[in-house]
């Protein structure tokens, strides 16, 4: 397999180039990608730097490196495109067309995108993670009231990740609550809940895959056998079917697709954006 | 001030239109920007449908709508292409060039990039995640052998969001550990820390911003006085000095900055990328 170097590059972050970077990377199957991130190459020195080192590699290689670049200072960027890589710059790209659309200059200033431009906002965050940590695994009930979402399944369907990453990545009030062998046992609506059906999503997952997670955590006992996990599961769904609760199923979903679908299906407002 | 609507489209998640749009979007300060995300556009039907949307809302508003969008399926986004809206498709801007250099076809699969394509790098998250929680607030000290980095610092510096965040977007086993009153009156490395000296971490932050944190989450007793605060913050940084430990202030930064910081600055591999 070809093996490419692939270097991720802005004066910021890197966030931005890293998540298109890969987007645009996982396009590619017969291709072995060695991938590194430089964030902060924030003045024309540090750019001619790495510049040197992106030459030296396409010397060694015989090949020269891609870089996936989200530069907003012109004049750094241009520092680094002296290189010998194929420079792909995302606000290079878009920002022409978007000042031509919107009558207006970007500011070209760093430190904006994935920056505390808005203490607000960051409070936010730390409020929803907070509030997630506090509500996890059925803890602060009594919170619900607060909650945007609470997230019910069973035992390792995916429901921590999840709200933890609806708080970070969008400032979402997440409350999860686990179903119990006591809630599956009946067909009425786990005590407690009842006051906040409008807000329960469920989170399901195949009986085999549950299966491997548990295992991993606890060989011994009930807990991974397919008998009880074919209960439990069996048994949540009904639940999401009885009470009309939406859910999802999360065996080939990673935490992105899981909370992307959670947030279309229920029309949450994002009150921060990644 | 201007207002225009902004929507992030793909067949995917939406997570890279997100993120480069947002990006992008803060670089225009004269602007007040609507937004909304829609993800899993993932049929040609749907792209119409969605057309037609943007149709109506370019009519009503009387400017087009800006649609960042980040389709794999090209006959999809040539659906999506025919509404009167300013689609910039990051995928049909780059995957040109990358295809021409990479001498390869790109698949043009939906599904990739964000998801579970590979479930060992899904698993590396959730474990990431799980250590994070397990190590979160000085617990699971004698399971610091498997963490990546230990960070430090006085209460609400931020340290848990970041570990967190470490865990989720990059599979980084990160613990915490605060530094308490017993811990900064003494000139010692807090016992339990030494042996892990190479995998710490400072955090600090500005005086009155931890104060207006602390404030917040409890008024009363020393713990939001500004003299507390003041103590605290200059014996943790004292520490830091003292040990050579590498440290970032917070203040103004957001939980992306705080991240790529102390990855840039460890040296610390990416077990997995956004």
């Amino acid at each position: 397999m070809t093996q490419r170097t692939v270097l991720f590059v802005s004066d910021q972050t890197g966030v931005t180039a890293e998540t298109l970077g890969n987007s645009l990377l996982t396009q590619f199957d017969g291709v072995e990608f060695s991938q590194m991130t430089v964030p902060f190459v924030d003045t024309v020195d540090k750019a001619r730097r790495l510049a040197e080192t992106i030459d030296r590699i396409a010397d060694e290689e015989g090949l020269r490196p891609i870089v996936i670049a989200s530069f907003v200072q012109d004049e750094v960027r241009a520092a680094l495109l002296e290189c010998n890589g194929l420079v792909l710059d995302v606000f290079e790209a878009f920002l022409g067309p978007l000042e031509a659309e919107l009558q207006s200059l970007s500011s070209h200033t760093p430190g904006r995108a994935h920056g505390m431009v808005d203490e607000t906002k960051y409070d936010e965050r730390i409020e929803a993670t907070n509030y997630a940590l506090a509500a996890d695994d059925g803890h602060a009930m009594r919170d619900y009231d607060k909650a945007d979402v609470v997230l019910i399944g069973v035992s390792r369907s995916g429901k921590t990740p999840t709200c933890l990453y609806l708080a970070l990545q969008y400032g979402i009030f997440a409350a999860n609550y686990p179903l119990a062998e006591e809630d599956l046992e009946t067909n009425d609506m786990p005590r407690g809940l009842a006051p906040y059906r409008a807000k329960l999503y469920g989170l399901t997952i195949a009986s085999d895959r549950l299966r491997q997670i548990r295992l991993e955590r606890r060989s011994h006992g009930r807990y991974a056998t397919v008998q009880q996990i074919n209960f439990e599961l069996r048994a949540a769904e009904a639940l999401f079917e009885r009470f009309r609760i939406p859910y999802v199923d999360t065996t080939h979903s990673s935490v992105e697709e899981i909370a992307s679908t959670i947030l279309n299906d229920t029309g949450l407002q994002r009150r921060v954006r990644p």
